[in-house]
């Protein structure tokens, strides 16, 4: 708890730093303005749709597992969303105050960016310790510790789902009329989605991001200390010692983060996070009171290194795969997108292996120190996310940085500070997928630790495949990222047509906004985008949160068992498949307008932007979500377990 | 054996009456020619590649569970080799009828369309009666059975990936260069690669399709029969009593296809679907000893009803998902993918609601009756695949009426025939489509009873999710059918490319042809297609078979038994994905080609294509090879099943 203020009262001193700087012009703060009111506008529109949703639930929660755990609940969405807040609020002032820094050079700007991405990595790790410290210190029970999760899990989705929706709408809305029906340039103030583009990153990237690693830290802490609860009082506090080791490590590597000679910003970053994995490395030798322990801690050590460095070489266009994606852009869109597509799903293989060399090093090393394996998987679980902090920093950094080109760009900045804004921005377009790449990892390992509390919250000793009710879970769990993604990317497609229309009758009606006479209304655009996204929510939303329920309230708690094993496996596939395809065509198309095969304008890079467009709601709509919806999957089905298991029809 | 030997009577009786038939003139029998030469060197060139293979597997085979065994492989092997290839020939013979037909009128050319398609479907049937009666008869050995199920494993496993990569890189190729880049129209005599796509058909859709009908037709039958081993002698013989009723139902249902006053085809060919089914369900309320155990197999036609049902849904031009992904196109490619994509997910919902149906249904049934409850799944399986005679003439007849419209079109038949072979074309397509729906259901069944029979084999009780080395082989499980798909994606990609290559420098260096003077080297389109579909089949195939047996001595046959479930789960879901995505695009296309949307040479018919080209590799390439990748899984760890219990490594 102690850990978990001090990190906020520092977080405070670093917003207090930021806002000390100076801004930029008039026009670069009338943008900034702009882009703030949009998110802040979003943000509060949905605390007000998802209001009731949290109510019930919270009482539906009250009544069937006890009152602590709905007030927990309700603690539990309350950090989640001020985390997200939080970071927004100091993102979206960030920005303008980057692309300014950027007139003093390249270091003072990524400074700028890296702070302000800092503050969102702070909040979320001292939300999640204070929270989990206070519950626990005040009740003592885990059970109402689950609830405090589950309100993480349930904003995560929300914010994954509505955040993904709005982002990728807007972006694809500005880009099908602005870039290709227009013909002007990314960012460009005549745009009328430019500012819902803008906003979009703050609330998908930034946000949204937020509350995705905020559930996986929190819920995997928990599930650990439930566990825990079986084995003994050490085992308990365990995986909140480690929470906190990864904090303070977090914390300390960020003065790591220098640009060294070679003016390698990317190598900067790196410096950050192999700082902190040492310092947290070193950290739980000490805490550790077993060799083994320590062993199966440093394996989500190695797996977050691992995870980095595997998503860098398939969505880099430094590597082989996004060099062959774009080369096969040459022979037409069609080309592009099957070699895109080839990419995304060789892509899962090594995440697999990590997966499962996580799973067994660490259940070998528990067995070794003599306490349960499924322990071991937890612990490692919570080693990997107690770098949450060094990770969303460099998560963030990437709309702060993608904002502060947009501002450059239509404030009019001289050239030599967009080159800097845009050297920063294309590394984070890197780091947003890097850290996707650990998202969806944290989620698998973080969800599997739900699981095996799961199992021990119900009693279940074995969940045998053989049993026909767990195949029919398997098969249902199978199902669900499938339509959930298929849910969102019709979302997005939805969305993004009602938004083309609304741009297109803006350049119809008003023939100003293309000679840059007048300005277009970008607050309709905003409005277009937040309506939609929210109002998309709730189907897939209500998905998640019943279906365990009907399942397992229908067939028993081992065929939920099967679903929740279905859902992981599938959900963690397809998750990559969606992150790397799309960010292999991301990056593809920059590596065309590199002038590779042809460059900007060519038909190469025509078929290249076909590829980005498809892969923008692959990467930042439905594969992060289904993040959420495992996780969620997971935490429904432990706050309800003892429900389940007592009035479980068991049809067959 | 005696209703197989008497059903491939039957067939030869049908061969005779085809090839009695009028073949057209001298130009339409020179490119029917031309096709059947393809053709059949593919097949031979396939046949000695996998040569040393079988052989190197037959001894392996019999050396680790007797010889008996090893010669039972080698006989599945050649049935299922000589199944296609049958079908195959007649195939290739039909093409050239049909249009000739066709100059008589609709209903004189659907009949000889209908008369071809057939041979495959009853050659099957009667090969797989006539193997397993004649193994049984010989051995009275179950075990020995499940050799001949690998061998027809190991065939459709390279039938589908060899086809589907022949087909796909042929046609792509044919398209990028003959439509696109030069304008010229599909099965445009000039275009060089148009032969090797015309044999694609042929060697894929044909050849492929009925190799793994062949296979799932006889494993599972071989699967029930083992379950039924351990209860009792009336269990063994029921699956091949079903089988037969199946088969007889199949001849049938064939004369009940008939055109009628409405002139709709699509009709036609579902009257000897309904019919099949209607007297397959009197048969087996006939033979079956119990009416719960008729309630099982009942529940296998009401799932191949439904699928057929589910499946037109999604993939045929008359419903909302494909009109909704063609409209999507008028907002440009990017949109059109997106649209595929996710009706593609979407459609995975109601296959896996039949096949949790069929499930709990057949489960329910068989415990009525006092038998295991598994059992009843795999005779629930069994009904649905007797049904496999009539669903294969279905589908093999859309790869004859595809040829006979390029052969009408190459050899310059009159606009009046070509209507007619384009009409019969166009619902090629269709059933093509909805039989895949089928071929993908009974593969999952099939594999589930398989599934069975090897926990029976390795005396598994439980295979406990929890235990972590089960969870580990989930998630290898699940990620292969992702790692597979890749590949052939891949492989497509780089044939089609060769293609490409190859078909710009005939008309680069041979001006003549474009201009119709001289005659360009199909040939050599055809010799690449064939050594690159060869060359990329032997990684795909060496996964398939090694990674069980690899999981299974190295983590222990539960972690095996997680392995096939996961694949089971994730090659379901992502068969239908890319099944249903690839066909709601050709479709959309259609569509749009139909005059919708602005219709052929509009900006949304470009979008179209390209949807198609993508969907290509998805539908006929990855997507039904999926179903050969999860029954070879589980045939490899039936057939080592003994092996594995008795030399597992178990490392954790």
């Amino acid at each position: 708890m102690a850990v978990g203020a001090l990190i906020l009262i520092y977080a405070g001193v670093v917003v207090r730093s930021i806002l000390r700087l100076p801004q930029g012009g008039k026009k670069a703060e009338e943008v900034a303005d702009a882009i703030r009111q949009g998110a802040n506008a979003y943000l509060i529109r949905q605390s007000k749709t998802l209001a009731p949703f949290v109510i019930v639930l919270a009482v539906l929660i009250g009544l069937f597992t006890g009152a602590a755990t709905g007030v927990a609940f309700v603690a539990g969405v309350v950090c989640s969303a001020l985390a997200g807040f939080f970071g927004m609020l100091v993102s979206v002032r960030s920005n303008s105050r980057t692309a300014k820094a950027a007139e003093e050079g390249l270091a003072q700007a990524l400074g700028v960016a890296v702070k302000g991405g800092s503050v969102t990595g702070l909040a979320l790790v001292g939300l999640g310790l204070l929270g989990i410290g206070a519950i626990y210190y005040l009740t003592s029970s885990v059970a109402v510790l689950v609830g405090f999760g589950f309100g993480a899990s349930l904003i995560s989705l929300f914010a994954r789902v509505g955040g993904g929706i709005y982002t990728k709408a807007a972006d694809v809305g500005a880009d099908l009329v602005g870039k290709i029906e227009k013909g002007i340039p990314e960012d460009d103030p005549r745009n009328p989605a430019v500012i819902a583009d803008n906003v979009g990153d703050n609330v998908g990237d930034c946000a949204g991001m937020a509350a995705d690693l905020f559930e996986s830290y929190v819920v995997t802490i928990i599930a650990a200390m439930l566990l825990g609860a079986a084995m003994g009082p050490q085992f308990v506090t365990l995986p909140l010692l480690v929470g906190i080791i990864g904090a303070i490590a977090s914390v300390l590597g960020l003065y790591a983060i220098r640009l060294g000679k070679s003016h390698n910003i990317m190598n900067a970053l790196y410096k950050g996070v192999a700082a902190t994995c040492i310092i947290a490395a070193v950290g739980f030798s000490l805490i550790s009171f077993d060799a083994y322990v320590t062993a199966a801690l440093l394996v989500g050590v190695v797996a977050t290194g691992l995870m980095f460095k595997i998503t860098e070489y398939y969505t880099s266009k430094e590597f082989p795969p996004v060099k062959e994606v774009a080369k096969a852009a040459q022979t037409g869109a069609g080309t592009n997108l099957i070699a895109g597509l080839a990419v995304g799903m060789q892509s899962t293989a090594l995440p697999v292996l990590v997966i499962i060399g996580a799973i067994i090093a660490s259940f070998a090393a528990a067995s070794a120190a003599g306490i349960p394996g499924v322990y071991g998987i937890a612990i490692a679980a919570v080693a990997m996310l107690s770098l949450t902090g060094i990770v969303i920093t460099l998560d963030a950094y990437g709309p702060i940085t993608d904002n502060a080109g947009g501002i450059a760009e239509m404030s009019g900045a001289p050239s030599r500070v967009r080159k800097i804004t845009d050297e920063l921005d294309s590394v984070g377009n890197t780091t947003k997928a890097t850290t996707k790449g650990f998202a969806i990892a944290g989620a698998a390992l973080g969800a599997l630790a739900l699981f095996a509390a799961f199992a021990e919250e119900t009693g279940l000793q074995t969940i045998n495949i053989l049993d026909p009710r767990v195949t029919v879970g398997l098969f249902i769990g199978g199902l669900l990222p499938f339509l959930f993604s298929s849910f969102l990317m019709k979302a997005v497609g939805k969305a993004a047509f009602d938004i083309v229309e609304e741009v297109r009758r803006q350049f119809r009606t008003n023939k100003g906004i293309m000679s840059g006479k007048t300005k277009p209304d970008y607050a309709r655009v905003v409005d277009i985008s937040t309506q939609a996204a929210l109002k998309e929510l709730l189907v897939p939303g209500a998905l998640a949160v019943l279906s365990p329920l009907a399942v397992g309230l229908l067939l028993g708690p081992a065929a939920l068992g099967g679903l929740l094993a279905g859902a992981i496996v599938s959900g963690f596939l397809l998750a990559l498949f969606m992150s790397t395809s799309g960010a292999a065509w991301d990056n593809a198309k920059k590596y065309v307008e590199d002038g590779n095969f042809g460059g900007k304008g060519s038909d190469t890079h025509k078929a290249a932007v076909v590829g980005d467009t498809v892969g923008d709601p692959f990467k930042d709509t439905a594969g992060p979500s289904l993040n959420a919806l495992i996780k969620v999957l997971n935490t429904v089905s432990l706050v309800f377990a003892a429900f389940i298991v007592a009035n479980a029809l068991k049809i067959i």
